[in-house]
């Protein structure tokens, strides 16, 4: 392994230290920047080798852009802006340093397909990889939209389709030869794209905050647990039609091929980093049409908050008690 | 181990998320504070189960302690004052809760020494501790210190006294009977103290910016290779005056009782957390005697800033070039 000086030296190189808002750069004893007259959106995210990503089957640059794009996600989710980064990356001593480089490398690249600035970076040894970053955005005074605003009668809208990045873990996870060959399908690399390269709905967050949005959460531990949160915070209750759910078309290949539900991929799989907000009934069919507009995205109508419960209405219209479970990490 | 959301309950109680400035506290996809019309000093720093610290020999609560005041350190390096803090605890699946609470618990008494909110946290799985704390400060427009304003001619400052923590780490890691029954002495405690709840000079980092400091950095690799950064960072050299450096009077009991060098661990030991500061000469003077008045803080002159070269004076008055080595996390 290349020295701490030597590797802060390289990873300088890639940071992009000269956006503006940035005053003092990484590379001193801390970076110094100047976000104006905004409030201040702050979140952090682990990623844990072998815990959130097996290195055998992850490419280091996914690794890195991943890690920066599921905390852009959370900004997105409060209606911010992301602004600013910095990092913590913890490596095994005889790490390769090209392979640290390339972390670094898709970090740098998420960082320019969301226009933030990478203004700090702490390297460090340790027995596994952990990447933390911890991402900075703005939010005009008082514009932040928490998890707690959800009003009985506002109606529960999500952004995209859910379910493709389950669909990719499963993929990847799968030891059977049915799964691996689907791997390399059109579908299947798709899938896996979803899991390793999310997209953060950062422009919708801003859109669905400006149309009002109660209350806003990104789904990073699927539908059912996320908007479950959503109801706890707001002490409301939700009731879901589960055939509105939007469910990506990519899982129906997958379903054929591998026997899985793809309605509980959507409900429970996570990782998708879609947007769950709750709107005034009046106020769904503009904000639909502007992100439409604005982003190609689509935001649909899945039920609407309650006073008290949290169920999905099927096909028959009966209603269930819908599970809280999806992606706990101590589970 | 306690389910995620049993666990971010527990931690949500204890981080103080009322303090002035902070909008939305921990619990939601992210936190929002408001720092008003300052500009932000972001720093991160990680400390490794194994690498930084020894489970067995480390309190949780110090641990915790010790995580935030690295990083109030740096932020006081650039003459700012910490305001808020975000957390990443990873720890292994059969860590006991009471153990995550505790190294929380330092964490909020740092907080409260230091006058920041903890502002969010994640806890992950890993297979070791892994501990990441970024911490934001403010710092008035354009006050920022960094490390590349250094002169010749200006003089070389330093608060308090150093080697202290080095002594600490020695005593904690010797398997000799001497030095453990050493960690039982008062003198034992104190060096011990000084690496565990290292203090970080906030005020006096303040005051050193205020009184025109050309650059400062905080003293945690070791003063030699912390200095030479300043001077890597600024193009100029630097002459210390060994007789001068404020050598910690804790160390004097070690030297006798392990037959360790004091000025050695006072150049190259690390983990001081003291400023290093450079000011024009006729500003030194007035500013130590602020330091005092303000903090009871020494500051002490050990050189001065060259045109190049790297050099230490010896008592005999000749000139040595001066090893930048410290504390390498890869070395």
């Amino acid at each position: 392994m290349a020295t701490e000086e030597e590797l802060v030296r390289a990873i300088k190189k890639l940071l992009s230290g000269e956006a503006p808002g940035v005053v003092v750069p990484i590379g001193d004893d801390a970076a110094v920047v100047e976000p104006g007259e905004h409030q201040l959106v702050i979140t952090v995210d682990t990623l844990v080798e072998g815990v959130h990503f097996d290195p055998d089957v992850t490419q280091p640059s996914d690794l890195g852009y991943k890690a920066v794009v599921v905390n852009v996600s959370d900004v997105a989710a409060m209606g911010g802006s992301p602004r600013y980064a910095v990092i913590s990356l913890g490596v095994p001593p005889d790490t390769r340093p090209a392979w640290v480089i390339e972390v670094y490398g898709g970090m740098r690249e998420a960082a320019e397909d969301y226009g933030l600035a990478l203004v700090g970076g702490d390297t460090v040894r340790a027995s596994e990889c952990v990447l933390t970053v911890t991402v900075l955005g703005t939010v005009a005074k008082g514009r932040a939209v928490t998890r707690s605003g959800a009003r009985p009668g506002d109606r529960i809208v999500v952004t995209g389709a859910l379910g493709a990045a389950a669909g990719g873990l499963r993929l990847v996870r799968g030891r059977e030869t049915d799964t691996r060959r689907a791997v390399m399908t059109d579908w299947g690399r798709q899938l896996v794209g979803a899991l390793d390269r999310p997209a953060a709905r950062v422009g919708e967050g801003e859109t669905l905050a400006q149309a009002g949005a109660s209350s806003m959460i990104d789904v990073s531990d699927g539908l059912a647990l996320d908007l479950s949160r959503v109801c706890e915070a707001s002490e409301v209750g939700a009731r879901v039609v589960l055939d509105d759910v939007p469910v990506s078309p990519l899982l129906d290949e997958l379903a054929s091929a591998a026997g899985v539900e793809p309605l509980d991929l959507a409900l429970h799989g996570g990782e998708d980093y879609e947007l769950v907000a709750t709107l005034a009934p009046e106020a769904v069919e503009a904000a639909s049409r502007k992100l439409l507009d604005r982003f190609g995205t689509r935001l649909t109508d899945i039920g609407e908050i309650t006073e008290t419960g949290f169920v999905a209405v099927g096909e028959d219209g009966a209603e269930r008690p819908l599970e809280a479970k999806g992606w706990d990490h101590f589970g």
